[in-house]
């Protein structure tokens, strides 16, 4: 029989270079043979990103905490189903560009829905489904809002202010030192070079873990 | 100051009669004098009706329980706090084309979600709002579902079968026997006007017990 792939999730707030740092995991896991299906949250299946566009886009209706929390746990429970599981069950590795620690951080520390809450809503969406590996890319906020800055056009959480970065990236790290068996922290304010050789060695060192 | 107003949801499976009844039941309460939101779930607001797209059309991908549930809590936390308790607290009176009783029903009972979850679920959406009084519309699944038949294209939900609706119906009463209070049951399996007067009596009741 097949052997379960490995789920990984990698986590930051904004401009703290996962797009370009999840390539190179990427690269790094697929190099070692093995077959990575690569995705994102909110979104990952075709509904999951209509839920998504509902989730990121500027309506002229305000979106209660509640509301935007119960909506990304819709996404990620079909996200789940459908694909991570399907793929993870026939060996495939799976790295996510997000997953359920975001909801902790941004929904909980950010919006302020306490984490038993958003704890009960992964209950419900995942059936214990919890990514084996995090890579949580970590940078002082000002930094982060600088690069994300020049990408031009935001999103609904990206236009958020300081204090809302600060606590997102708090909860991170405190759930990264709760568990440190899962997390892995990598210091993400140097340059690209620099913090890729940092996810490379990660990678490394995840390879090794589930050879 | 304004009276706050009274919040009547509608309940019932399918075929019920629901939309008929429904307009019966807000021009009694017009008659009387009160201004009335007439407003239906999932839906109610724009972004809930962007919702309400993604939960009743038929895509080639299978919908989790969890994120059914997800989804309507989702709608209905934007339903509330964007047009609900505005409207009460202006004074309207608010009837709605089902509310929370309708996730207990539907994927409570009918998908299998624990009623303790269902209402975790509410604690997190609706922040202790509940309706007023309930008006269930009650009819042997049979009858209902010959009249749901009539009506030609059906959503996710009307193309569900017998032992569905039947756990829909059975957990509809259960909820209304667990709150005598809050519950008025209308037997639904009659002609239209035998059902419109029961529906008349209610409305008089309710609007001698809220004047």
């Amino acid at each position: 029989m097949q052997d379960r792939g490995v789920f990984i999730a990698l986590e930051g707030a904004e401009g703290v270079g996962k797009s370009t740092q999840l390539r190179r995991l990427v690269t790094a896991i697929e190099e070692a043979g093995h077959r990575v299906d690569v995705t994102r949250e909110p979104g990952g299946t075709a509904t999951a990103e209509d839920i998504r566009e509902i989730l990121l886009k500027h309506g002229n209706e305000p979106m209660p905490p509640s509301a935007e929390a119960l909506l990304m746990f819709a996404a990620r429970a079909l996200h789940t189903d459908n694909r991570i599981r399907p793929a993870l069950e026939a060996g495939q590795w799976v790295v996510s560009d997000r997953f359920v620690d975001a909801s902790r951080a941004y929904q909980g520390g950010g919006r302020g829905i306490p984490l038993s809450q958003i704890n009960q809503l992964a209950d419900l969406a995942l059936n214990g489904l919890e990514p084996d590996v995090v890579i949580l890319l970590d940078a002082p906020v000002e930094i982060g809002m600088e690069r994300a800055d020049r990408r031009g056009e935001k999103d609904r959480f990206e236009v958020e202010k300081t204090a809302f970065f600060e606590r997102v990236r708090n909860t991170y790290l405190e759930l990264a030192a709760a568990s440190p068996d899962r997390f892995y922290v990598v210091d993400a304010s140097g340059d690209i070079e620099t913090v890729g050789a940092a996810v490379d060695s990660v990678a490394q060192e995840v390879l090794k873990r589930f050879k």
